[in-house]
């Protein structure tokens, strides 16, 4: 298993055991499969590993950005937008919202996916919707240091948690500048220094 | 852990043991979390169950549309799209193309993501591009029965294996016709007879 840490290199963790039957798993391609699983010859059971979508949401007020700074590693005291891992169950906007209360107590309308993100080096997927912050109360939740609202020209570029919150805020106010919104679908991958960089993306609207 | 079926309804199975160290898991909210998990208490181990990416893509050549009959359950016999479970590693547009390859023999191109669907009944997200087939080759992969390149017209409505497939092959054709392609958020449920319906939908473009 692959335990995620947002924008650094994965953690390998041991899957040993098959958590059905707990019989020790061996590697082998399953029939009709392409790749090598942990598998259990007990009890036929399959660890699939599947990349991880993290939604969230650039919030807006009367012209200004909500952020929200880091109480929890990684990028511990580093700004960002609410996001984070998609639970069982719900749709990515309604992950998008709940975050947005969980890390900012923010109440989100307007929901409209405005990016997605491909990380394949962590197996992540990006998904941020934009959106207006219903009636301009914010506080920090029990994952933020402290939240604000913030004019463009006052956002802490230099201390951002991430790359992909900072190509996602910056795309968002050159498009709110020219008065137009559209959907990006980007990919990000680390250099050899694991500095992340933008390898490719594509425009609708 | 829940064995996701498209389209079905999800097959619970037992998670028991902890796949690193077989221990019994017991159910707990983790510090700091907000939802029960699965949890060891010998490795501290956390079982979190995460909603699981399905990327395909609809393929235009000479103006027909590339689908699929497929060799497996769900919906085995039925036309669909190449689109299938992303690994770990891959982009979604990577995926996409590896499916469309995996079930069609196809090489695409020009991929542009075109519709985003939550299916949260089912915990999953379809992430559909568009795009075209680079030279008209395609034939069955191990889990087609057939693959045909089929005009409008020729779409086996009443025979398409999911939902979504049908919902984001009518808009494709809908935008082509007005000869501009928008991108789609979407949110499919089930109903109390399983189903499928639209909830919601956004559109950028």
């Amino acid at each position: 298993m692959i335990s995620i840490i947002p924008n650094r290199a994965p953690v390998m963790q041991e899957v040993l055991y098959c958590p059905q039957c707990a019989h020790r798993l061996h590697q082998a391609i399953p029939d009709g499969d392409h790749a090598e699983r942990s598998v259990c010859s007990q009890c036929d059971y399959i660890h699939y590993l599947n990349p991880k979508l993290v939604a969230g949401c650039i919030v807006e007020y009367q012209e200004k950005i909500l952020l929200c700074r880091r109480a929890i590693e990684p990028r511990h005291g580093f700004w960002t937008v609410p996001a984070g891992y998609m639970e069982n169950g719900e749709t990515t906007a309604q992950c998008a919202a709940r975050e947005a209360y969980e890390e900012a107590e923010a109440r989100v309308d307007d929901l409209v996916l405005f990016a997605s993100y491909s990380l394949p080096h962590i197996s992540q997927v990006y998904l941020l919707y934009r959106g207006t912050l219903r009636d301009g109360a914010h506080a920090a939740g029990s994952e933020s240091l402290e939240t604000r609202l913030l004019h463009a020209e006052d956002i802490p570029w230099q201390d951002l948690a991430f790359f992909v919150v900072a190509d996602a805020l910056q795309r968002y106010l050159q498009d709110r500048q020219r008065g137009h919104f559209a959907h990006y679908d980007a990919v990000v991958e680390h250099d050899a220094q694991h500095q992340a960089r933008l390898v490719s993306y594509s425009r609708v609207g």
